[in-house]
C-alpha cells in the first residue's frame, strides 16, 4: 500500500512546490521511488525534520518503533499522520508520546486496497482533534475520501471493526454459497440473483466473483492481517465491555483459516477453509 | 408484496389482450384490487382455469392448503408459479402432486421488497425445468431481473441462503456499530466510512441508515419471517450434512430476537437486541 | 451396542424361562452370539412373533426399513422397543404405523457407551405412554438407569440433546485446552485443576484424559454419528422454533470435523480439527 | 470468598505458633474477622512487615493497586500469594515490580466457591517458580487441591479458561434444556438422564439442579465476575493468536446475559437469557 500512497503525496509535493522523502527499511526501495515518483529517498534523521510525517506499516508496534527511531529530533509543529491499521489502545499513547516533543499524531487508517491506492481514492478515516484533521486534510492526496470518525483512536476502531465486517461478510457469504452448491446449485446464478437482492455485499458483488470463482485468490491484502485486525475489533469488544457474539465467532474461525490455509494467502482463501468444513469447490 | 406485484401482472396482460384473476382469503380485498388495477375479483374455481397461476404466501403450508383446494378443478397445460419463500423440500413434493394433474410448477421467490415490487423491478430466482422456465419469463411483469438458478427447489434454496445472508449481514453490522457507539464513534459517521470501504453490504448501505438511525424500523419485511427464512436455510445445511456454523449461530440469534423484541417487527428491529446486549443505542 | 446389549436380553431370558431370539443382517453374527450367549439366530418371520422386539440401528432410516419387512407378519400385543439414536420427529410416524398392526413402540435410546453395555449399566431414556414403559422394564436387561422422560418422540429427543451437549463440551473443552497449551500450560497439570473445579464435565473428567492426552482417540462412538445426533438436535431446535446458538456453531462444527477429520474417526477426534485451528497438539 | 480463606489461615497460624494480620478496605469487617477467627487486625503498615500476605481481590487492577500502596514497606524474602481471578498479562509485570523489592509473587487463583472456602478444600492452581510454590504449600490452609501449572501467568491463564468452560457448559445446557422444554419434555427428568450420559458437566449434575430448577439463583459467584473471567480466556486467545470460536461466543453472550440480566446476579441467572430466547422457564 505505501509506494502507491507516497507516489501520490510526490505529486501532490510536486503541484504545491513543496517535497516528498521517502524511507523505507530496504534503503534500496526508497531510492526507487525516488527515481520513479520524483519523491527524495531520506535517512531516518532527515525525515525527522519534515512537517508531516506519513507512516503504513504493518501493526502498532513497527510504529512505536518508529517513534522510539525519530523521536530525539522530531521538531515542534509537526504533525504524524499513521495510516497503519493500528490499535485504538496504541493511538492515545503514541499521540501522548509525540505531543511530549510538540509534535501532533492523527491515527488515519485507510480502505480501499491497492487499487484505491493506485488511483488515488482511498477512504480515510481519522481519529483527533478537528483542527490536526484540517491540518493534515491538504496532504492528504491519495484520498477520495476523508472523514474525521472521533478522537484519537476513532479511526483505528473504524477500521477494525469495517475489516472484522469484511472477515465477516467473507465467513457468511461462503458458508451460504457453500450450501447452495451442496444443493446443486451453481454459485455463480446464486450470486447473480443475490447481488441483486437485499443480502449482497461487496463481498459478494466483487470479493468472491473476482476471486473466488476463478480461483485466483491473488494475494493482495493477507489473511494473517485480516486475522491480526479482527483480533484488534475483538479488543475493542473486550475493552468496552460490550458483546458481539457473531464478530467473536468470525474473528475466531478467520484466526483458524489463517492457521489451516497460511496466513500470507489472500484474505479470500479463508473460503478454503468453508470449502475444507464442507468437501466442495465454491464454483 | 402480493398487491403491487398482481398489479403489474394485470396492467401486463391488458397490453397483451389477456386477463388477470385475482383471489385473495378476503374477497373485499381482491375487489379493491380488481378495480384499481384493472384485474378481475375471481373465485378459487374460476381462478383454477387461468393458464399460469401466480401465489405468494407467508409459507409453503399455505401453498399446500392452496393446491389442496384447486386440485380437482386444475387443466393439464397449466403452469403454477410460486412466489412464496417456500422450503426448498417443499418444491418437489408439490411439482410432483400437480405434475399428476398436467400442471408445471415452479419454485420462483422474489426478492426486492415492497419497494421493487411497486417498481416492477423484483429480482426473481426459479427453481425448474428451462422449458416451464421460458414460458414463464413473458409473463412475470414484476420482474426487474429473472434466473434460473437450477432445477425445482433450487429458487426457494437461494432466497432462503440470501436471506440468511441478509439477517447475518443485519447481526454483524448491528454488533459492529454497537461496539464502536460504546467506544464513542458516532454510528453515522462510521457508517459513511464502512460504506466506501470493504466491509460494506446493503444492509450498512441501505437498511440502517434508513431505518434503524432514524429510529423508525419500518414494518415492511418482518423479523418472525426473517427467522422463517434462515430456519429454511439452515434445514439446508442440514439436508445435505453441510457445515455452516455462523450461519447456524445467526440463524439462532435471530429466532432469539423475534421472540424477545416481537416476530411482527421489522427485521431491522433485531438490531434492538443487539442494543440490549451492550446497553447502548445505536446513533 | 447391540451384541452385548443382546448378550445382557439373552442371560435374563434364560432366568426367566423365555427365549431370546436374534438377527443381523450377516447371517454369522447372529449364529455367533447365538453360540455365545444362549441366544437364538433367527430369521426375520421368525423374530415378528417376538413379545418384544427390540431394535439398535444406525439411524431411523433403518429401523423404518425394518418395520417395512416385519411389518405384515406383526402379532397384535407385541411391544416394539426401539434403541436406536433416532429422530424425535420419526418416532409418532413409527408408532403409528405399528399402532394399525395392534404393536406398541417406545422410542428408548440409551447412553453409556460399549462399557455401559457391556456391564449392563446403560442408562435407558423412553418416550411413550406409561403402560408401555411399564411393560418393557422387566425386559431392559442391559439398563442401570431407566427413565420415562415423557411421551412418545421424548426419548430420542433427550438422546439427541445429551449428544449435542457431549459435543459441545467436547469443542468447549478442546478450545480451552489449546488456548492453554499454546500459552505453555501442560494440558494435564491443567485438567487435574479443572477436574476438581467448576469447570468440569464428563469429557474433561474421563474422555480427554482417556482419548486425547494418550493419542490414542480409540474408535467406540463415531464422529459421524455425532454429528447426525447434533444435526437431530437442531433439527429439534428448529421444530420448536427454539434458539440454541452456541449449540448451533457446535453443530456446524462438529459436521465441519467430520468432514476434514474423517466420519469413522472416534467422537474425540473432533479435537484434532482444534489442534490444526491452533497449530498444537493437545497434551 | 475472603473472609472463609483467611479464617483458614488463622486457624493454620495458631496450629503453628504463627499470627494471621486481617486488613480490609473496611477496617471494622478485620475486626469483626480478628474478633471472630483468632486473627489480627492490621494497617497496611503492619502488613507489609508479614513473611506471606495473601490478596484475592475483584481485579488485578485492584492488586495493583495494593502493590502501590505497600511497595515501599515491603521487605525482601516476603512472598506475595494472590488468590485472585487475575489477568494473565498482569502476572509478570506484578513479580517484576515486586522482584526489585526482592519479594517474590505466585498468582495462585482458587475454585470451589463460598462452600469449598469454609470447608477448606478449594482448589489452588499455582504459576511461578517451583521453589516459591514449595515455600507458599505450608500456608495454604484454605486448600484441598494444590497444583503448580506451570511459570508466573499460568494460574491466571487456567484459571480464567476453568471460568470460560462454567460459562461455555452453562449455556449449552441451558441451550439444551429450553430446547426440550419447548418440546414438552420435563427439565429434571431430563436431566436424571444426562447426568448419567455422556452429556453430564459440573453444571447439569449441581449448578442447574440446585439453583436453576428450584428458581433460586442464590447470588454467590456474579455473572459479571464470569463475564470478566470470559473476557480474560478471550485476551489469553488473542494474545496467542489463538482460536477458540465456541468459547468466543460464549464470552460474548455471557458479557450480553450480564447486561440484560444484571451483573450482580448469580452466573447461572444467565439462562435467564436463554429463557428469553426461547419463551420457556427451565423447570
Amino acid at each position: 500500500m505505501g509506494a502507491p500512497m507516497a507516489a501520490h503525496l510526490a505529486r501532490r509535493a510536486q503541484e504545491t512546490g513543496g517535497r516528498a522523502l521517502v524511507w523505507n527499511r530496504t534503503p534500496g526501495r526508497a531510492e526507487a521511488h525516488a527515481s520513479a515518483h520524483g519523491s527524495h529517498a531520506a535517512t531516518l534523521e532527515e525525515l525527522a525534520s519534515a512537517d508531516v510525517i506519513f507512516t503504513c506499516l504493518p501493526t502498532s508496534a513497527e510504529v512505536d518503533d518508529l517513534i522510539g527511531a525519530l523521536e530525539a529530533q522530531l521538531r515542534p509543529g509537526t504533525l504524524w499522520v499513521d495510516c497503519t491499521s493500528g490499535h485504538p489502545e496504541a493511538a492515545p499513547r503514541q499521540r501522548e508520546r509525540l505531543a511530549a516533543r510538540g509534535v501532533g499524531f492523527l491515527d488515519a487508517p485507510v480502505s480501499g486496497g491497492t487499487g484505491g491506492a493506485e488511483a488515488g481514492t482511498l477512504t480515510v478515516m481519522i481519529g483527533g482533534p478537528e483542527a490536526e484533521v484540517e491540518a493534515a486534510r491538504p496532504h492528504l492526496a491519495f484520498a477520495g475520501l476523508v472523514v474525521r470518525v472521533g478522537e484519537t483512536g476513532a479511526g483505528f476502531a473504524v477500521k477494525a471493526v469495517n475489516n472484522v465486517l469484511l472477515a465477516a461478510n467473507l465467513w457468511v457469504a461462503g458458508e451460504g454459497l457453500a450450501t447452495l452448491v451442496r444443493a446443486g446449485v451453481d454459485a455463480g446464478a446464486a450470486l447473480e440473483v443475490i447481488n441483486a437482492s437485499s443480502g449482497r455485499s461487496n463481498v459478494s458483488q466483487n470479493l468472491i466473483p473476482q476471486r473466488v470463482l476463478t480461483r485466483e485468490f491473488p494475494a493482495t491484502f493477507a489473511l494473517g492481517l485480516l486475522a491480526k485486525d479482527a483480533g484488534i475489533a475483538m479488543d475493542l469488544v473486550q475493552t468496552g465491555k460490550g458483546s458481539a457474539p457473531v464478530l467473536a465467532q468470525v474473528a475466531g474461525l478467520t484466526r483458524a483459516a489463517a492457521q489451516v490455509v497460511g496466513p500470507e494467502q489472500d484474505h479470500t482463501a479463508a473460503l478454503k477453509l468453508i470449502e475444507q468444513f464442507n468437501g466442495v469447490e465454491i464454483k
